[in-house]
């Protein structure tokens, strides 16, 4: 059998890239010739994670290799977010905690997601439900992706399960989860270096809104102040992006990982709605959205309904 | 939290209203408030099975209660395979062992599919690792549902992991697995009572190969005599088949259950495309599929390929 490729969606975050990194380690103690790759280039708290686990980042493909007929998934589903030639390709294994959408195979596999925060919250059921050992700096890129995808279990997407995941992992990776993973969000929260394009568009997703096109996009920081400062450049950004890619509306929320607080920035049309969605006023085209940290729970649904 | 409704396909087979059963239990023993419901009448050899085991049929639905949005399926996936109002309503949970095919959720659900022959090969692993027991009754349930599956292990659709689940199961209800399986296996042969119709289209399935619309029925039989008897009526039905509902082809599997052999019966175009798919000739509408007992492995198959 040739090997198998395991990877996470576009646009890689920490739990897209660990996700495959441990999901392939599982598959090959079980018999399977895998390789773990990424489908770009991995974020700033993503290296954090590898370089203090001592990790490689994975080789990043945008198509599979040729002699590469079999894939898992991790972390995704939507053929959008995957590979550019799925469709050539035969899908092994899935695991995810997103929704099912666009994802048709034509024969049997073996599908895992549940409703949990993050995807190796489940992978470790996996390891264990295989009789698996997790090597200690496995363990600890896996619970790095907890706290990454749940902001230290602050956002409304954790369950109970992943915090028993995360100390199940940090125990074995002998990892203070509190200390270190304040240290590891704090990693991905240095916009210095960074374009204002790049600040507005790096973590963005499109939604079609019942036919209008909107944008949102997300940046993690320490202190309001720092993104604040660059307020006129970054709505520049937006527009031109509006402009360009036709959306209609332009939404970055600017989270604080340390209060669990965000500041939206609006670029585009529908004010109206967005101040309805979320019972605030936009006020020089800022709006509060106090105890929001989740776009997936606390963003989208109710921008989706007042569309 | 309303009562969740769990049930298997339309037109349910042994797997489809016993899969709901015993999830169903095992949801309920986790502290849901679930009921097993059919989308269709049992079969006579679901029918033997409930009997044997002492369960009333659940109760037939096409849509939901009133009061339910929640639902759990098992044995498939597909809308079209589903309970009608199937969009307005949250799918919670899936337990499958069939390709995915225009399944879609709003949201993360729980999703478990594995490529094993039966969905209760799924549901025993569900049991243990939620550390639930199964009742003496619910694993008589189970097993007949992998034998039936499975053509008491002979189809190539069953893995091993199907033959030691059956086996577990078998211990557990107290059964001899091959003295039952073919007394259950019997039970679901005897066409003495049926209309031509319901032979050829009890349990049929149509394709679309390549913009064709083909249709291959499947009946059991523990004798090839018993149907041949009844050839020139069965043919009749299968062409007002052809006529009424716009296929091109349709190919009844007359499967004789005690020799794993396959007897085919073919009315409408595309000879020479089934004669190329199976490397057989068809003579006076017969074609002779010697080694066939799996529609879904091996005629599918080489039928999309020849179309």
């Amino acid at each position: 059998m040739s090997k198998v490729l395991v990877f996470g969606h576009k646009s890689p975050d920490t739990d897209a890239i660990t996700s495959a990194i441990a999901y392939s380690h599982l598959q090959k103690q079980l018999g399977y010739d895998t390789e773990a790759v990424a489908l770009g280039e991995p974020s700033a708290e993503t290296q954090f994670v590898l370089d203090y686990f001592g990790y490689e980042a994975p080789r990043v493909v945008t198509k599979s290799d040729e002699d590469v007929s079999q894939v898992s998934l991790v972390d995704h589903n939507e053929p959008s977010q995957s590979i550019d030639d799925l469709e050539d390709l035969t899908v092994l294994s899935v695991v995810d905690h997103h929704r099912i959408h666009n994802f048709n195979t034509s024969g049997p596999l073996y599908y895992r997601a549940e409703p949990v925060g993050c995807t190796n919250t489940i992978i470790l059921k996996l390891y264990k439900e295989n009789n698996i050992e997790i090597p200690k700096n496995i363990a600890g890129l896996m619970l790095s992706a907890i706290v990454s995808d749940t902001l230290l279990f602050k956002s409304p997407t954790c369950t109970e399960e992943d915090q028993e995941a995360a100390q199940e992992l940090a125990d074995l990776a002998e990892i203070d989860l509190e200390s270190y993973g304040l240290e590891m969000l704090k990693s991905g929260t240095n916009n210095e270096g960074k374009s204002a394009l790049e600040i507005v568009d790096g973590d963005a997703k499109s939604f079609d809104l019942n036919g209008h096109q909107v944008r949102v996009g997300q940046v993690n920081v320490v202190d309001f102040e720092e993104l604040l400062a660059r307020k006129e450049e970054l709505l520049e950004a937006m527009a031109k992006e509006n402009e360009d890619k036709g959306y209609e509306l332009f939404l970055l929320l600017i989270t604080n990982i340390l209060e669990s607080d965000t500041l939206g920035l609006v670029a585009g049309d529908h004010y109206d709605r967005v101040e309805s969605a979320f019972e605030s006023t936009i006020e020089n085209q800022e709006i509060k959205l106090p105890g929001v940290v989740s776009r997936k729970k606390q963003v989208v649904p109710p921008l989706t309904d007042h569309f």
